[in-house]
């Protein structure tokens, strides 16, 4: 009996302490991937669809370091957003009715393969092209523009039967070279955009309001445009800083109007 | 043999399935636990310091519905980045020169107990008394801008020595009642501050050049200010939208000069 409790125990224990290392390892192996993927989607996730994060995992195509590309970069608005939250009294409902605003509007640009850079304020700034190409980059930007502006009809009408104030954005659209890649601190990174192809876009943006603009695009954006939209030349604006000028057109809806 | 190995098998199964239970409970509680954290810890990870995020896990004071609070208000940018970032070929060296700026400067604020709201290109929006209530906000935030500015002019002979651009810097405070929470899309929110005070310590920010300031804050900073400071004043500035008038002081130094 005593013997052959001991023989038992030899197999038992080895192969106990066989299985326990191999889980053991299997787990931390699964851990760390399983860190490294949530890293790179946590970057990601709030920027870009589920999908392209995925894709993004696989991709060797993600140069964080930085590269030169050319990118269409998108701003948005709300018209007299100071205005309007000033007649919230309370700062939870505020907030409650932007995130109303912004939830969609986000949604859409997701939707429209872009990314969503940031918000600052009631702004969002998105871009498309980076991190994953995408084909018609222009077209895309300029579809999420038009896709908003339906939405918000929509949300608009409901605003205005419970009473509240309604939405109106102004939209910004510009194309060009920016370099993207992760920027800011070591520890506090963002994978962004810089460059001056950024800060025309956000002029553009700033110009609706005086344009009587919902949607105003650069002649480079309109020269990479696939589609067929109607526009309204609104004329040729300097740039702070440059010598060269940009044309800048109205956008009033999708389709062909001759004469 | 048989019956010994059979009442052996007896013991050890059932025992070994319920340490295998307690493990796996207890591996599961862990993992739900730790995404939570995960979770909290994420959204403010980038923007507080390690100890505040800590405490934040701890903290019942942290309302992500929305709050009105007095807040103040850090906007810097890099003088001429555009000029500075045209003279790089190079995408990977100029970001690599950007976060050599950005990662010091970042570090000065969260360890002066400021939050980290955003990078905008070359620029950092950051604040005091949120998430975290803090005392003297104000004084947290001007120490801030003239640690940076000692850090920088360390930067500078580095820079200047390796023959790349130094880096000139314009920094605004203004302090007032901002209303704080998560704003966004419902997966994409990010905690955040808005209200017209943020636009005005972005206008301040934006005078540095005309007034040739490294630092400028408003009236409401000076104020609440408890340490001494050497000032200019600068005059006053009509805000956008705004009938009052805001008094505007240039920051010279700490320390206290008669006459």
């Amino acid at each position: 009996m005593l013997f052959s409790r001991g023989m038992l125990l030899n197999y038992i224990y080895p192969l106990l302490s066989l299985i326990v290392t191999v889980v053991t390892i299997y787990l931390i192996k699964l851990f760390v991937e399983s860190k490294q993927k949530e890293r790179i989607l946590d970057k990601f996730s709030t920027k870009v669809s589920d999908a392209v994060a995925q894709t993004l995992l696989k991709s060797k195509d993600v140069d964080l370091a930085g590269e030169e590309r050319e990118i269409t970069i998108f701003f948005s608005d709300i018209r007299n957003f100071t205005t309007i939250s000033e007649s919230f009294g309370d700062p939870k409902r505020l907030i409650a009715y932007l995130n109303r605003y912004m939830s969609p509007m986000s949604e859409i640009i997701i939707k429209n393969r872009g990314t969503i850079d940031k918000y600052i304020g009631d702004a969002i700034m998105a871009y498309w092209n980076a991190p994953l190409r995408v084909k018609r980059h222009a077209d895309l930007a300029l579809k999420t523009a038009l896709d908003q502006l339906r939405w918000l009809e929509h949300l608009n009408r409901e605003l205005e039967a419970e009473g509240l104030a309604r939405i109106d954005i102004g939209i910004g659209i510009h194309t060009g070279l920016a370099v993207v890649g992760e920027m800011g601190s070591h520890k506090r990174s963002d994978y962004t955009i810089i460059g001056d192809s950024v800060n025309t876009a956000s002029r553009i943006e700033g110009l609706c309001k005086e344009f009587n603009a919902k949607i105003l695009i650069s002649e480079d954006v309109k020269m990479q445009l696939k589609d067929e939209y109607i526009f309204e030349r609104v004329g040729e604006i300097s740039l702070k800083g440059k010598s060269s000028k940009v044309m800048i057109y109205k956008v009033l809806g999708e389709g062909n109007v001759k004469g």
